[in-house]
């Protein structure tokens, strides 16, 4: 095996200098996609890839590949990468680990003339957030060929400013046609953006893939009626059922546990008056799962439960999304569980409740991703947190296992 | 027994011929206290007690009284009514059945000369809607000494128009002073504005009292967190913990049935978005209950079933308004049972659930009411209806009840 150590030190000071582009007084980031705080942590990334002997390619929605050639030129490159933007009160590591993560491995394979067999690759995918330009992970799905170029460029934040004059605007409108792109093998390193692996004491999560999701929104009919003046048995309360079906979402979940999870975060109630029982109740539902056969069959248990409870309320539900499990590469997961064995970490495999770049750049290229805790699970916030010690463990097993994956492959063109 | 029949064709008249006076395409009323429709209205009472051998007496806050005399000036005047105005897409009933019922005693004792002990009074309170100036029953408040005259007078409406303005404007502020006049007794016939009578088959609500009423605000603190990512026993749902509270609110109306209600009328949940777990809720209980032990037992039983399932969640409940109940005057109810006995009438004993202006003349005065029934508990309304005879029914209850109260009393002065 090879023994090419990353330097934690020098890693997390690159997470703190960049995290003073776009620096909020809470110590979280506001740099959002396109804007000038995104142009100079663009700027500084580029020059610190070409500084560790990288060139860098941008495409034309912005992508950024940052590419140290291998002894092979024949094969298509390992890529390491994540994004540098970050929501409006965004925490320091979203995305962002995951770009200097790749940085430190590049510098530290620099550093001791390290040559591997493919091309590596240090990739920026532009706009993973969405908060500026919706759609989320935008830039990574249009090179999955999910989105068009067109649309891409189409897109306006909410002052009316287009994508395509955003980009203009900070110069990282590059050459390079969008996707078409072959990688060997794409891994994401991302702090967990959840509570598991802290409450289980677990440093690494070798993720397996993302969590099949549905939407639903349930509309709750009854009838409006004096708070005084009727009876418990002649209402028809839309609210009260309303409490049911917050409760079976719940069970539902609980009975497809410890995978399942089950939400309604939205819940409106009309007419909204403390004096009324309300005749009306619309709410969301939101099911996830690893498997899609069992969200399938939580869907069923929900549609079961919710006929059982809706007693004399018309019940309206209606699915209205649907995104399918996500299954990573096996391959790239093994070397990623055998890293984080070899260098004892604990570990533990994982689905991602989330989306992120890898999920469309599964769809084109051999792909996993990494996980390292983050405090509370909180993120999207900027009291986002993860110790020095557990980036420098996320880091290090994503080298590792890119060199392991490396070390399968020949090591000269055919 | 005295034995004077009303004519209920002309009573039924006399609610549609009024009911022309603000008039809307859906078969309702719009007359906002102090309009030019409410002057139109007075006027037309006016002129039909006078025609009916009364003298109309108006205070300085608008309140009519139409006297009859009797045969011993000594006694204070038997009072029936209720209010002439409306909500502003209100029903033909509300209020104005209790008026124009008392009218058409006052006509029907007319026209056959029949004498009574006390006089005899039909009053129409200013403003019992609130909902033009508030606070509701205004007039009759301030009657019973609840609000003080310049008070009501102060009050504007959301144009900026005063109460004091608006009634010189419809030259409705009278001379009389403003409570400090006697009654023997006062009784208010009014639609249920509830389904109970309707349910029961029952054409008279013989009703003892108004509901004693107790609000509170409850707030559910828990964590916002990510849908996806956070597990179900990672998770405090504070939307969870709502509904477990929606249905302790239930199970403590109906743990204290058939008289006991509980409402949440009011919820709203936060931050509302349907990939993040609630981390906030906040909601509105009404409990109601005819007797006020009863209800100190409600929120007492409230409390403990909120602690029982709040969790991991912080439950802050606090009670922002308590309305203790009201006993009408048990002879009064007594005249009201029995005349509706004598005269076959289905009927049951009713707690009022909402207020009515003969909640605060009970403060000064003997006082109770008579319900008849509204279909399906409609009011508020423009649909609001109940049938002929339901309102004949009403009305023969009502001076029934007055003449056997009337025949308890003196005929001539000591």
């Amino acid at each position: 095996m090879t023994n090419v150590t990353i330097d934690g030190e020098r890693l997390w000071g690159t997470l703190m200098e960049t995290a003073a582009i776009g620096a909020t007084a809470k110590g979280g980031i506001r740099r959002l996609t396109l804007s000038d705080e995104d142009r100079r942590v663009r700027d500084w990334f580029k020059a610190a890839c070409e500084e560790a002997g990288c060139t860098v390619t941008v495409d034309r929605i912005g992508n950024m590949f940052a590419r140290r050639e291998g002894r092979n030129p024949g094969l298509p490159p390992i890529c390491m990468g994540s994004h540098l933007d970050t929501q409006p009160t965004g925490g320091k590591f979203d995305g962002v680990l995951g770009v200097l993560a790749g940085l430190e491995a590049l510098r530290s394979l620099h550093a001791i003339g390290y040559e591997t067999n493919a091309p590596l690759e240090v990739i920026n995918w532009t706009n993973e957030e969405g908060a500026r330009f919706t759609p989320a992970m935008m830039a990574s799905g249009a090179f999955a060929g999910v989105f068009t170029e067109d649309y891409v460029l189409s897109r306006r934040d909410r002052d009316g400013a287009s994508f395509a004059e955003a980009i203009e605007a900070i110069g990282y409108r590059g050459e390079a046609p969008v996707g078409g792109r072959p990688f060997s093998a794409m891994f994401e390193l991302h702090i967990e953006q959840g509570p598991i692996l802290e409450a289980e004491g677990k440093t690494i999560g070798v993720v397996t893939g993302v969590q099949a999701i549905r939407w639903f929104e349930l509309t709750i009919r009854g009838a409006d009626a004096h708070a005084g003046a009727t009876p418990m048995r002649n209402r028809r309360d839309a609210l009260a059922g309303a409490a049911r079906a917050v409760l079976a979402v719940e069970e539902v979940a609980l009975a497809h546990g410890p995978d399942g999870v089950g939400t309604v975060g939205i819940l409106e109630c009309r007419p909204g008056s403390t004096n009324v029982v309300p005749g009306e109740v619309f709410l969301t539902v939101d099911l996830r799962h690893p498997l899609d056969s069992t969200l399938a069959c939580m869907e069923e248990d929900l549609r079961g439960r919710l006929a059982a409870v809706q007693g004399k309320l018309d019940f309206e539900l209606e699915r209205i999304w649907v995104s399918p499990a996500v299954h990573f590469d096996e391959r790239l997961i093994g070397h990623v569980r055998e890293a984080a064995e070899r260098l004892g970490l604990p570990h533990r495999d994982i689905a991602s409740g989330a989306g992120h770049d890898a999920v469309y750049v599964a769809k084109v290229a051999p792909t996993t991703m990494i996980f390292v805790p983050c405090r509370e699970g909180i993120s999207h916030n900027e009291a986002e947190e993860s110790t020095p010690a557990q980036c420098a463990a996320g880091a290090q097993v994503l080298l590792n296992a890119v060199l392991a994956f490396d070390a399968t492959l020949e090591g000269s063109a055919r």
